[in-house]
C-alpha cells in the first residue's frame, strides 16, 4: 500500500476511534497488555533476529536499547496497563458559556486526529506510544529503525490481533511504515498527519524539524544550566549539580553547563567535589551550545546573574535551568528572565519528566513555544473543538442590535 | 537594519516586555490610544497619499479596506481601549502541585515570545494586533501591504512615539518591516519569530503556511457547512441558511454549501425563498471545496446524515459546520462526527467569532490540530513554563526509593 493510502486509512480510522467510550478503549489497552504477555515468546524471538543482524554493525549503546529482556517486557506491559488507569482525556468540558437565552457554547476536549511516530532503536516505543494514542483517541502512524524491524513487526502484529478483538474498535488506527521513503512521505503529508513525534537522538530529531511544515512535539538538544549564585548553600549546590549531571549523563534533562558567580567563596573546593565524583570539567565556549551526553561538564564563572541569565537564554535550548541560591529575590528574577520551559530553583534539573510531574505518562519533552512546552502528557495529544447549541439564533439580529449576548459562564 | 537583526532586536524586547506589570502594559495601551486621537490628522493625510498612489492600481474593494475614515479610526481607537479592560494573560497558575515535602510545581501562564504578522490592505490591523501584542507581553514584527506603506508608517511612528513616553518600555517591542525580501526571510527566521499570525487572503494564508516551518496561527479556507436534516423546522432553517450566507457574504464564517437530506419535505420551498433572499444557487460537484466568497451557495441532496458528514469531513477546511434539526440523537452524532473547530446546531455559522464568544477580542480564528482551534482570543499569544522550587532535591533519592513523591494538587 502506497504511504498515502495508509495516512488515508489512519485518518479514517482517526474519525472513528474519537467516538469510542473510556469503557471500550481500556478495554482494547488491556487486552494489548493481555495478548503481549501471552506472546512474549514471540516478541523475543523476533529480537533475537534482529539481535543477530546487528550485533556486528551497531554501537554498543544501540544494541543495549535494541534488546528486549525480561524486565523490558514486564516494564512495556506494565507501562500500558498503567495508561489505562489515566483520566479520560477526551470529552472535558473546558469552558461551558451561555452566550445568550437557549445559546450555549461548549469548549470539548478532543483528539488531534494522527499521530505520524518516528523512532530510532528502542522497540518497547511502540507499545508505549500506541497506548497512549489509544488512551486519547488517536490514530497512528509508526516508523521504527530498521535495526529493530522484526521485533516491531512482531509487537504491532500482537496490537493489531488484540485491537481486532475489540468489538466495533476501528481498522488502521495503529498502522506501522518501514522505509526512509515512508518517512520522506510521512514528513510532507500534512494532508492527513497532524502532529509527528520523534523519538530518538538529537540529529534524528533536528532532521526532522527541518523537513517538515506539520508540528513537531519534541526537542532537539537538552543544553540544560545550572547557575550557581553568590550566595548558595555549599551542600545543596554540591549534591543537585552531581545529581543533575551523573544521575543519567546522556538524558536530555542532565545538566551541560554551570554557570559559577565569581564570588562564590567556596568555588574551588566545589570544583574539586565535582571531579571527585567522576565528573570532567572543560571550560570551552565552543562546547557552550554542546550536548555532552556523558560525564562531562562546562563551566563559566560570570560576573553576575544577569551574565547568566544572558548566557542560558543565549547558548541554551529552552529545556531546564536551575538556579541554586538562598536568595529570593534573584530565584523570582532567575526564573521570571530565563525562558525555558522548566525554570528551576535549588533542584535536580532531572526532575523535568512527565512521571515525576505527575502526569502518569509522557509523550514528550517538548521545547516548542507553542501548543505543549516542557514534559508534555496525554493532554499533548488533544486539542478541543467548539459546540455551539441554539435555537435558530442568526447573527443579523445582534448586529443590529435587536439581542444582545449575555457571556455568562454556565 | 538587515532582518536578522531586527529579529534579534525583537527577540531581546521579547525578553524585556515580558516582565512588565500589568499597570505600565494597560498605561502603555492607553497612550497609544490618546497619541492615535491626537495624530489623526496626520494618519488621514497619509492614508490620502496611499489611496491617491493606489486608485488606479487596486480592486474597490482592496482600496475600500485601505481607505480609513473617522469611522474606522473611532473603532481602531477603541479597540486599543477595550484591550486595555482585558484580563491579563500572563502570569496565571495554570497548576499547582506538592511533587513532595518541600518540592512544589507550578505551571505559570506566559507570553509565546516574538510574533510576526503578514497582512494586507487593512491598516487598522498594526493598532489591533499591537496592542494583542502588548497586553500578551510578546514582542512583535509587522509587514503590511505596500499599498498603505504611508499610513502604517505613520500608525507605528505614533504607536513607538507613544510607547517611548512609557517608562521601562523596551525598545524594538514593536516593529516594522516592508519588503518581500523581508516575508521571505521572516518565514524562514524559525531562530527568533516564535508565531507568524497571517491576516488577509486565503491565497496569502496558504503561501506563508506552504512556505514556513514556523507555526501559523490562521486559516486559508473557511468552506463552511450546514447539514439540513430531515426533521429539520422550516423556518429556522430558513432564517439560518440566509444569515449565514448574506449576513456578511465575504466573511470566512459564512456558508459555502448546503447538504439537504432527501427527505426534508419542503425542500423545494427552501430553495425558493433562498432564491428570493438574492442567493445564487449551484449544484456543481466541481465547487465542493470552493469558497465563493459571495452570495452563491452549493447546494446537495444526501442520502442521510452519513454521507453529510462524510462530505463535510472530505471537503470541508475544518473551520464551522452546523446542522438544522429537531432530531437531538442526530444533532449530538453531527457534533461528535465532524472533525471541525466549530460544530453547531440549530445556529447560524456567522457566530464563529471571538467577540461573539466573548473572548473580548479575537486574534484570528485557527483550522490548525494543534495550539489553538477556532475563533483565537489573547489565550492563544501565550504558553506557559513550569516553575519548581525545591531545597536541595535530588533525583537519585526518588529513584532509589529512599523517598517517595506525593504528587497532591495545592
Amino acid at each position: 500500500m502506497n504511504f498515502e493510502q495508509i495516512a488515508k486509512n489512519a485518518k479514517t480510522a482517526s474519525l472513528n476511534i474519537a467516538e469510542l467510550t473510556t469503557d471500550t478503549k481500556n478495554y482494547a489497552l488491556s487486552n494489548i497488555a493481555n495478548e503481549l504477555e501471552k506472546h512474549s515468546q514471540e516478541v523475543f524471538d523476533a529480537n533475537k533476529t534482529d539481535l543477530e543482524l546487528a550485533k556486528d554493525i551497531v554501537s554498543p549503546s544501540v544494541f543495549n536499547r535494541l534488546k528486549l529482556d525480561e524486565n523490558k517486557m514486564r516494564d512495556m506491559i506494565q507501562g500500558i496497563k498503567d495508561v489505562v488507569k489515566l483520566d479520560e482525556p477526551v470529552g472535558k468540558t473546558l469552558l461551558a458559556r451561555q452566550l445568550d437565552d437557549d445559546l450555549n457554547l461548549y469548549k470539548i476536549s478532543c483528539p488531534i486526529g494522527v499521530l505520524g511516530i518516528i523512532f530510532e532503536a528502542r522497540p518497547d516505543v511502540i507499545a508505549q506510544i500506541s497506548s497512549l494514542a489509544i488512551k486519547s483517541s488517536n490514530a497512528v502512524i509508526l516508523k521504527g529503525g530498521k535495526e529493530s524491524i522484526n521485533t516491531n513487526k512482531t509487537i504491532l502484529s500482537i496490537i493489531n490481533n488484540a485491537l481486532e478483538q475489540v468489538k466495533d474498535f476501528p481498522k488502521n488506527a495503529v498502522q506501522q511504515v518501514f522505509t526512509h521513503e515512508d518517512v520522506a512521505e510521512m514528513l510532507e503529508c500534512d494532508k492527513y498527519i497532524d502532529l509527528i513525534i520523534p523519538r530518538g537522538s538529537n540529529k534524528l530529531v533536528k532532521y526532522i524539524k527541518e523537513n517538515t511544515k506539520i508540528p513537531v512535539l519534541g526537542h532537539a538538544d537538552g543544553i540544560c544550566h545550572i547557575f550557581l549564585d553568590k550566595n548558595a548553600d555549599f551542600e545543596k549546590a554540591k549534591n543537585i549539580i552531581i545529581d543533575s549531571k551523573t544521575q543519567y549523563p546522556s538524558a536530555c534533562n542532565a545538566v551541560e553547563t554551570l554557570l559559577i558567580h565569581k564570588d562564590f567563596l567556596k568555588k574551588e573546593e566545589l570544583l574539586k567535589s565535582l571531579e571527585n565524583s567522576e565528573i570532567t570539567l572543560v571550560s570551552n565556549p565552543e562546547t557552550w551550545a554542546f550536548e555532552h551526553g556523558d560525564k562531562t561538564l562546562a563551566y563559566k564563572f560570570v560576573e553576575n546573574i544577569e551574565e547568566a541569565i544572558n548566557h542560558i537564554n543565549t547558548y541554551g535550548s529552552g529545556h531546564t535551568d536551575c538556579i541554586i541560591t538562598e536568595d529570593e529575590e534573584n530565584a523570582e528574577k532567575f526564573m521570571q528572565k530565563v525562558d525555558s520551559a522548566g525554570v528551576y530553583k535549588n533542584v535536580s534539573t532531572r526532575f523535568a519528566d512527565g512521571f515525576r510531574y505527575g502526569f502518569g505518562a509522557e509523550v514528550g519533552i517538548s521545547t516548542n513555544k507553542t501548543h505543549a512546552r516542557g514534559p508534555v502528557g496525554l493532554e499533548g495529544l488533544t486539542i478541543y473543538k467548539y459546540k455551539l447549541i441554539g435555537n435558530g439564533h442568526i447573527v443579523k439580529d445582534y448586529v443590529e442590535g435587536e439581542k444582545q449576548f449575555n457571556h455568562k459562564d454556565i
